[in-house]
Order: C-alpha cells, then structure tokens, then sequence
C-alpha cells in the first residue's frame, strides 16, 4: 500500500485504509450548475454535516464559480493543495481524463459515485472500469467504486444523503449497494443506533468487502459491524478478513440475490455473481458471523448487538403486556421463534397478586396486567412488579410492551387519543417517558435478566410521537433494546441463542 | 329465537340477531360518576360516533343527574321506553340484580363488558356466569359476553372505543378479544378499511362464534368476513356456520393460543379451551376459509379480499422501484413465498428502453428505475412504462413502489426532507398523489392484471403524512391494494393463490 508511504499525521496503529476515512480536503467534480446545488446531492449532504468547518471542499465545475456558499473550482488541478479525496459526478466517458487529473494533483482517493461501468454488463464499458482502476493503482491511488454512494462518516463530516445523523456511534456499515446503505443508516438511525462509518462501494473494482471487512476489524471506533453483500470475487480473501473482523466484534451479514431473479438483478446491479445462499451460510457459520435473513432481521439483529439483548442465556421469557387476545397472540410468536413463555412459580404469582385485581387480569405469564399497571404509565409499583418477574427462576429475560401503546394494544375503550398529552403538557409526558426507560436500564443493571421494551410501531403524531422518542432515544442510550413488536423480538433473542451456541470455541465477545 | 316475535319493523329477510346490531335506544349501566364521563369508556365512543343523534341513548347511574351532556337515570328501570340493549359496565356481583330489572324493562339484548366470570377459573364465578345467561335466555333476551368489549356498528353510531371511524364498510369482525378487535379495526382502518360490524363476544355464554358467522354470512351490508379465534365449545354447529359463511364471502380466521403458553393465556383470557391447531387448520380447509397465521396476515389478507389482489391468477410479478439493493431484496422476498419475478420479453425490454437511460438502470425484472421515472411521481410516462409491463406475456400483477418512498429506498443523495413538499403546495402534493392512485387503477381496469402499491411504512410527519394518506386512500377506494412491504404484497399474493387452489369446488366468491 503506497499510502502509508505517504506523510501523515501518523501513529503506529494506522491503518492503510485510514486516510480515506479521513481525508483532510475533498474535490466534489461535476457538482450541478443549478443555483440550488449546495442543496443536492454529495455537495449538500457535506454542508448539513459540516465538514467545510473542519475541512476544505472544493466544489468542481467549470461553467461557475460558487456553490452552497463555496468558491467553486473549474477543475481538480485548479483546487488549492492538497486534495486528498475526489468524489466524481462526471459521466463515464469523462473519467478517464478526470483520472489523470487526480494522479497529477496527487489525490490519495478516488470515489467514483459515476455509473455505467462492468454492472451494464458491455465488455467496453467493464474494460474501462479496470482501466481507470490500474491507472490510479499505478499511481497508489485507491479507488471507491465505481456504481456506488460512498462514504458515511459523522465525526468528519463526511455523507452521501442529507438526513443522517451527525453524531458518531459504534456501528460500521459495509456494502455493495447505496439503497441499501441509505435503508440501514436511516432505519437503524430512527432507532436510536450511531455509525462509526459506513461505506458503499458498488462494482468494488479496486476496494471491496475484505478490505472493509479488515478495516472495521481493526477500527477503535468500531463495536458492531454489518455488511449488506451480493456477491464476492475473492473468496478466500473475504473468508480470511470476515474471520478476523467477527473474532473479535459481533459481525452481521444481509446477502443479497438468494433467488435467481435477485442473483439476476444483482449482477445488473453492481456485476455481482451471486455466490450461493449455501456457501455463504457456511461462510457466516465458519467465520462465526450471523446472516441476518432480511433487512428487517439486519436491523434487529444490530439492535441485540448494541444492547444487553446480547447477554440472553436462555429461551424463558417474562412476557407483561395489556390485552387478553394480544398477550396470546404475543404468546405464539414467542414459541414461534423456540422460545418459551414458562409459567411463573406460585411464589411469584403470589407476590405479583398484590399489585393486580383478579378480574381482567392474568398474571401465570404471559402476564395481562391490562387496566391495572401498565397504562398508568411509569410508576414505582410497574417497577417492583417488573422486577418481581425477572427474579423469577424460569424467566431468561422479561418483554415489556410500553405504557402508552398498551391501551391502544388493549382496545379498552380508552384509546391513543386520550392518552396523548396535551402539547402545555408535552415536557411533562416525555419526563415520564424518559423515566420508564430508566427504570428498564436500572431493573436490568441490578438484575440478572435483560429487559426489552417493546414500543408498537403506529402512526404517531406530534407530542405523542415526542413522548415514544424521548423513551426509545433513553432505552436505547442506557442499554434496553426496543423492538416494534413481540415477534421481532422474539426472533432477535432466537437468532442471538442460535448464534452465541455456533461460536462455541470462539472467543466470548457477546 | 324469541326475539323475532318482537314488534319490529319487518322485513322478511331480518336475521334473528338484527335486532341485537340495531338496537333503536341503548342504556349504559355504570357509566362513571367523573365529570369527564362522556368522554371515556363506552359513553364517550357513542358520543363521538353520534349514536345520540339517531337513537335514544341512557346513561344510567343513581349517583349523578347528568353525564356527557345526556340526562342520567338511577336505574334501568327509570329510562323511558324502550330500552333495546343494556351495556353493563357495573361489578360481577351486581350482574344479576342487573339482569332482573332487564327482564322487568323488556330489554332485548345485554352485554356484559363485566368481566370477573367463567375466564377466572373459579367454579362459583363461572356458576353466576351461566346463571346469568340462564335468566336472560328464560325471558328471551340474548347475552353478549361476559368479559367483551361488545359492538362496533358505526352505521348506527355504537362503538366500544374512540377513534373508530364513522364511516360505514364493507368488513365484518368477530372477535374473542376487545385487544384484538382493536388491533383489526385500527390497524385496518389506517389502510383504507371500513366495517359493516365487529363484536367482541369474550366468553361467548350465550352468543358464540357460530351465532355471528351465521350472521355475517347473511348479512347484505357485509361481504368480506374476519374472525379471531381462541377455541370453539360447540363444533360442529361451528363448521357449519363457517361452512355457510365461506362459501358465499370471503373468511379469513386468526386462531389465537397456538402455543403451550398461548392456550394457556387464552384459559384465562375468555375461558375458551384452545383446540389444537391441526383441528383448526383442518376446519378451515374443510369449509373454503383461510387461516391466517399472525394479526399482520390477518390484516394483509383482509387487504387482498377487498382489493383487486383477490383476482390474482399467477406468480409472475413484475416488480418496478428504485434502488438497485432494494430491488435485489425484493426479488428475494418474492421468491421466499414461492413467487416469481420472471425476465421480461426482450421484446417489452425494447419497449422500456425508451423510458430511462443505460446507466443506473435495470429493466429486466425486477425493474430498478431510479432516477429516471419513479422518483418524479406522477407522469404519463410512468403510467404508459407501467403499462408496458403489465401487458408482458409472463407477468401475473404489478408491484409498484410508490414515488415518494422511492429515493428515501435509493438512498441515493435526495431524501424525504428534499421530497417533502413546502406546507403552501401540500394540496398540489396531495393532487399528484391522488392522480397516481388514478393511474394505477386505470391500469388494472384498462388491463388484464392487478396493480399492486407499495408505500413502505416509514415515520412520516406533517405534508409528508398527508401526501401518504391522500395516496392510500384513493387507491384503497379504487380497488387497489397498497401494502407496507414487498415481503407482506409477496405473501399475501401467495396465499390468495393457495386459497383460490383449496378451493376448487366450491363456489368462485375471489
């Protein structure tokens, strides 16, 4: 790797992937000659995030001279020294030239967000993507893409879309496509999760999964990583990498075109030949990573990965919800995922009994404490009666749908509406919020058992969805995992089970 | 039955449980003596439909003079003539004092929302239980419950929650649980659903599953019919209830208590024995029904009944989005429930050329056209690309995802913030909306297949929200079924085949 030849504020623990994490000026060529180009695209997701306060963006293109408030360069050789990153925007027949540009202004990075390369599926335009790679490779320029989003990384205010968070967080994000990329940040971002990077990087010509993968394994300021593949050229490069990188960190992995007509799109997509689900599950069971079945389970399983949800020992769930037929219904879809809901002792019964009335209740568990608890919101008596559960011997970790989805879970009479706050009260609510969330935190810090709030995804508006994101954001941040529903929760716990009892032999690093 | 013997404005065709769903006054027994009293519970839900404005309705409570803007009487006995139905909201030990001064006034039905009996275990509890029922049934009154949250008729303005809607449909509920018919009512009613009725009958003393498929098989305002299920004490009078009912409307079933622990709950819940699920799955195959396995597939196939999804004839779906990844996953969602996602033509390939650009594109099926035509919403170019689609030899039904989800699933630099549209231009947004749902059920009604529209459940706030919603329901109105996922379309789709395969023989009601 020429990088790390080259002078750097340098420690010995660098990594050669590092600089293009980190570049210190980026070139954005063939940002748009619109007067609204600062709010579009790559030029505007880099002004939302910042990173023209911490470094230098050169916006490119020859037909103006500002954009998003920036002096704008008519090319790459034009920007003031040094350009370490280049995103390009030009069209494919344009690259080439921008190449020889970049090697001649001595870029570290190439990033081209540019289509049109090997996934079309012409042997012309496949021969260009290789030739544009060697070019840049003979230079020691690594080259992100073609076909592909690029970067994500919050602590420098690096992305590729507006709307995703600035703050940094654990969790680093691989794959092979930007839709993908965008449904992972944004949907594990709405649940509380942070990123420590995350990289799209499309028909992977020059950098591809092994080096990401190595790269995450080594990353300090990574904890969990998740990948969305389709497809792999070397496989025992990427076998070698995987393995060192879910050695040592919880490692989640999507594939994409399991079905011949996805393995199809796939190598429309990003030239990917699909490799068979089979050898890719051997992959994930050899390396001790876990595939995740859909983006849905992605998503989950990084959430069991960032909470305590990642210490169950056992299938006895502690089930305390509100609604007679929805406490059964939540019963089966934890025997579903091979779980079990064990009757509570008659000790605990007993304790339990003090709190709750015996018509309309049912308290052997899962337990109905509909009316009685549970709607009233945070209270010191739902705390002790939590905690009364989960000391119980049978009970492996407690579900716990939250206070203000219960009526609405109970359809008794009451209803979402009357329990939303009034906005005067709004402040108040969201306290009371933030304090469950609390109490979980506490009740699975003095305990034994991890707690899990299951908060139903419904339509929320104004102070009422203030109120479910003031306690998902505390949950979240102490701890607690959040599931939208019982069964996906569930199947989270299964899927950790299955997966903590394949690395047997491996080290313990749930 | 006696009730038909009643004076009644008569037709010929009234079903002896008519009177029961069109109670022409209603007194309400136990309503709270708090100021707020019309604004919760079973008083506020009437309020709020309006049942008031058509029908006599009577608080009853001897410690106030006055609830909800309606006078108060101290008794059942005190209301002026006639009391058609009773609701009792008072203790199961004042239960049957109640069901004597109802014999006294001639009522003609009761619900008992009292719960406290047969659910509990206890053999005294359950003695009053049949006691009660007993007593009614002497004079000829018919009972529903104990333990049951009762009506949801809006066309007569009854409902046992607020937020309902007002607006009568075509659906008929019957349910165990007042949870779960919240959860069918509310879940539904967000995608575009109305009801004819729904009953949450609880422990089911007097009126039971059998008596409300009869029912709703007959019934002229109902022509899709679902039920939630825990066990059945009588059946073979409830095969043959679901026999009538199936072979005329379609029947979708929810058995709840599937499960160890499930069966369990549901003992205490409503008493109810949970028959096994072979019995059950056995049961419906035998009468033309359709089980469904979970509250969502409850929902989903609800959906297909009463869209044009219920004519689907084959497992080839075109599947038109944007984003490459995503289209990947949604091709492997379609191919897990035994669908495909067949090449198209070269010939319709030519065809489809014309409409978006080599690069970023991929158009032979699934078709990934990003950037190009999806994300700008409505246009004629999109309707005719559609339609070019739809008219492929190998293609069954259209998936579609709608435009404004489609960059946030890209994730391709544009997001929901950039889409959302400015508060001054959200009727136009509205209109584009609205105009889309037009062109996909032109297309279903101008060809041969079903149109199907995917707008993925994402958190959405102020315009954006309504944009959504003026989506949905124009298309739900117009016959076109709109689901949250590829995954859920993809399921639903299949089961309505296998339903349709079942029932060979039987009448073609899809």
């Amino acid at each position: 790797m020429t990088l790390t030849e080259r002078p750097e504020p340098s420690t010995d623990a660098v990594h050669p992937l590092d600089p293009l994490f980190h570049p210190r000026s980026t070139a954005i060529v063939g940002v748009s000659s619109r007067p609204q180009a600062g709010q579009t695209s790559f030029l505007g997701a880099f002004l939302e995030q910042g990173y023209h306060e911490r470094h230098d963006l050169y916006p490119v293109n020859p037909k103006i001279t500002e954009a998003g408030g920036l002096k704008a360069y008519p090319s790459v050789l034009d920007c003031p020294d040094p350009v370490d990153h280049v995103i390009s925007q030009v069209p494919a027949d344009a690259v080439l030239s921008l190449a020889d540009q970049c090697i001649q202004k001595g870029v570290r990075s190439v990033h081209l967000f540019t289509a049109g390369f090997s996934e079309t599926g012409d042997p012309e335009r496949t021969a260009l993507e290789f030739e544009v790679r060697d070019r840049l490779r003979a230079a020691g320029i690594r080259m992100l893409g073609p076909n592909c989003m690029g970067l994500y990384v919050p602590a420098e205010g690096i992305s590729f879309s507006k709307g995703f968070p600035r703050e940094p967080g654990n969790v680093f994000v691989l794959s092979q496509s930007g839709a993908n990329t965008g449904e992972i940040v944004r949907g594990l971002s709405r649940r509380g999760v942070r990123f420590s990077k995350a990289v799209s990087f499309g028909n992977g010509a020059d950098l591809d999964c092994e080096d990401f993968f190595d790269y995450a394994a080594a990353d300090p300021e990574t904890e969990v990583v998740t990948a969305y593949i389709e497809g792999v050229k070397n496989g025992r490069a990427v076998f070698e990498a995987l393995k060192r990188c879910a050695a040592v960190k919880p490692t989640i992995i999507l594939k994409g075109g399991r079905s011949a007509a996805g393995a199809r799109a796939a190598t429309s997509h990003t030239g990917s030949l699909a490799g068979s689900l089979d050898v890719f599950e051997a992959l994930c069971r050899q390396t001790g990573a876990i595939r995740a079945h859909n983006m849905d389970e992605l998503h989950d399983l990084v959430i069991a990965a960032t909470t305590s949800l990642r210490r169950a020992r056992g299938r006895g769930v502690g089930l305390v919800s509100a609604g007679g037929g929805f406490v059964v219904l939540a019963a089966d879809a934890i025997s579903d995922e091979g779980l079990d809901t064990p009757n509570l002792p008659e000790e605990t019964q007993e304790r339990l009994r003090a709190y709750v009335p015996v018509a309309g209740t049912i308290i052997r568990n899962p337990v109905d404490a509909v009316g009685s608890l549970i709607r009233r919101g945070r209270s010191e008596q739902m705390k002790e009666f939590l905690s009364i559960i989960g000391q119980a011997e049978p009970i492996d970790l407690v579900f716990m749908t939250v206070p203000w989805d219960s009526s609405a879970a109970a359809g008794m009479g009451d209803n979402a509406d009357e329990d939303e706050p009034e906005p005067g009260s709004l402040s108040a609510a969201q306290q009371v919020a933030r304090d469950a969330a609390t109490d979980y935190a506490e009740l699975q810090e003095s305990g034994r058992v991890p707690f899990v709030a299951i908060q139903l995804d419904r339509p929320r508006r104004g102070a009422f969805a203030d109120t479910s994101r003031a306690f998902l954001d505390e949950a979240y941040n102490r701890g607690v995992a959040v599931y939208p529903t019982v069964a996906r929760a569930a199947r989270a716990v299964g899927r950790i089970l299955e997966w903590r009892a394949r690395r047997e032999g491996l080290p313990d690093i749930l």
